[in-house]
């Protein structure tokens, strides 16, 4: 934490800001290890320039931010305060450049910060941030681990109850009875499990359809776990499907397998994005596939960097990102195969490891 | 929605506005029954004054905006376009005062927004919308109806599976799996199953605490149908618990039904706050009833009005809140119970009908 904290103060020093105020509670946990949903009250950890970082928190989450926070200095409003009157007298007195989360800060408290802060310009403090957080710790990495693990083992769960004449709802809802009960802190983002025909819809929503002998079912699910999220999906057939079928999972998992291959630090997301796509498009199914290799992923299950085409940012180490490409035929079926990689010193390690050679299930 | 729209043109001529911007996914679908969810992209519903109400949607948007919009003039922007330019295109000539919804809208497309809108003011228009969200008209209604009666059947199937042993999270996924099997669009909070002395904590977390004879149980939930929510607590007893926990049970349904008797168009939100706080104090519990009787409910599980003793805003008929006193006794344990109601013409409809005498259950 502290050593994040001490990244910020260099980056400010480097902008010439006179201080850094971080509102969203995810930073403010990311940066003094104190998680807590402060709803409509004012959380605020402020950053002045060269001197001690200061904490406002409500009062009643006082004894909660000494015990986690890094933070030492730690200020408090009541209920009956204008927390952003005790925001100002915390401010250094000379002010004339205050970074601000301005993705993350409503116009409203935008307002009474300007109303209690002297300072001539207001400056977004998103990228620092966004690119420190790029950047995963081993302890951030072993979180996410876990929460690989968790979805590995609902997607096992899931599979097992796979046969003619379950809905995709069904199937849903035991994905995330399973989550609950092996203990992740909730899904990451809505489970998905979709069969036959709707496999070529990459934004389809299950219902009440049921999987049918020589179709494929294709589950996309994650979790939270100690606050980093997983993403996975896995595309299965049941029973005998076609020729065709086979050849568009076989499509995609060459361009996954290809893809991941290619990664180590250094290298353009664009190219990543490419060599999929190259390689899907010389297996005659360039066309269908038609998203972007893939995402960031960690505290947040969609962020910063986007793994697509135009992006020429660089790898770097403990980078943690989906590849995720997939091959949607409109009547006839769509595969997707999606797994979560952290860029290393030396190249890449695929953190989920569910098997993802072409699979009959069903049976 | 048209109606709507007009009672907001009405709205903008009392207060002298040039013309409103909404840009807030869930106001645009109240507004003109088209609902999306744009992510990073631009949606926009302009209300110039005395002119035409204007869409601006993302161009994959179009066709689902236009067959499911009340309004007709939509315009539309590609991810290579700038959309706030377009947006600037689309605003009237000569503005001097524009709407804006300030506590949902970040300061970065604040920013934008103000850099093609000539407007020297910028009004927050958060007011009317909560206003006209707060009277339910009888379609609302009737999705909240069938939420609740979702939330119901949920609890049902949640409390007969109570049982000396089982534990908070296996109830918690039970109830979540319940929901999706049931056809919920998902709950509408955290799910909270809480057990023995942890009933004393109104915010506690459910874990794999198990429950015993003699204890009491509290399950507070809700689920969203048709984009409303539902809220209920019952407080139940597995098997036979002390004198105490009964008195302190009757307190609680007595400040409950007292609440509910006194509901009708033309009271203080404050003053059904006091009646219920009189009557559990009279049975000497009041220094337990530690938070508000209830919040308002709709789109949003937690909306306006805030029912505290201070908020002496008058019911309208088509209001609907949660009435929820609750009595907590450290180490003893806690009791609330919780209803959905609705501000009749003549008086109150409570929309939950789950049975909340004192019940013991797990036998």
């Amino acid at each position: 934490m502290t050593e994040r904290i001490k990244r910020l103060q260099q980056y400010m020093e480097r902008q010439q800001l006179d201080a850094m105020l971080i509102t969203s509670p995810k930073h403010v946990y990311y940066l003094t290890g104190f998680a807590t949903n402060p709803h409509e009250r004012l959380l605020a950890l402020l950053l002045p320039k060269g001197e001690q970082a200061r904490l406002l928190v409500p009062a009643l989450d006082y004894e909660a931010a000494q015990t986690a926070s890094s933070v030492a200095s730690i200020h408090t409003h009541q209920d009956t305060d204008n927390a952003y009157e005790i925001l100002g007298q915390m401010l250094p007195p000379a002010l004339t450049t205050l970074g601000v989360e301005k993705d993350d800060l409503n116009v409203n408290r935008f307002e009474a910060i300007q109303a209690v802060a002297s300072a001539a310009r207001f400056v977004d403090i998103g990228l620092p941030l966004r690119e420190m957080r790029a950047a995963k710790t081993s302890a951030e990495v072993a979180s996410m681990k876990q929460a690989v693990r968790l979805v590995e083992e609902v997607l096992r769960a899931g599979v097992a109850l796979v046969k003619p004449g379950v809905t995709e709802i069904e199937l849903v809802a035991e994905l995330e009875y399973q989550m609950k009960k092996l203990g992740a802190e909730g899904p990451s983002f809505d489970t998905m499990v979709l069969t036959g025909p709707k496999t070529a819809l990459p934004h389809g929503s299950p219902d009440r359809r049921t999987v049918s002998e020589g179709e494929m079912i294709m589950f996309d699910l994650g979790v939270y776990a100690e606050g980093y999220a997983s993403d996975i999906t896995r595309t299965f057939a049941v029973g005998e499907v076609s020729e065709e079928l086979k050849r568009i999972y076989d499509a995609v998992l060459q361009g996954n397998l290809r893809a991941i291959e290619a990664i180590r630090p250094g290298v353009s997301l664009g190219s990543l994005d490419r060599i999929a796509r190259e390689t899907i498009a010389s297996a005659g199914y360039g066309p269908y596939f038609n998203h972007r290799l893939g995402h960031g992923l960690g505290m947040d299950v969609h962020e910063y960097p986007s793994v697509h085409g135009m992006n020429e940012d660089l790898t770097i180490e403990g980078m943690t990102f989906t590849v995720e490409p997939g091959v949607y035929v409109p009547g006839v079926g769509g595969v997707r195969i999606e797994d979560d990689v952290l860029v290393t010193a030396s190249g890449v390690e695929v953190l989920t490891s569910f098997p993802k050679a072409f699979t009959t299930i069903g049976g």
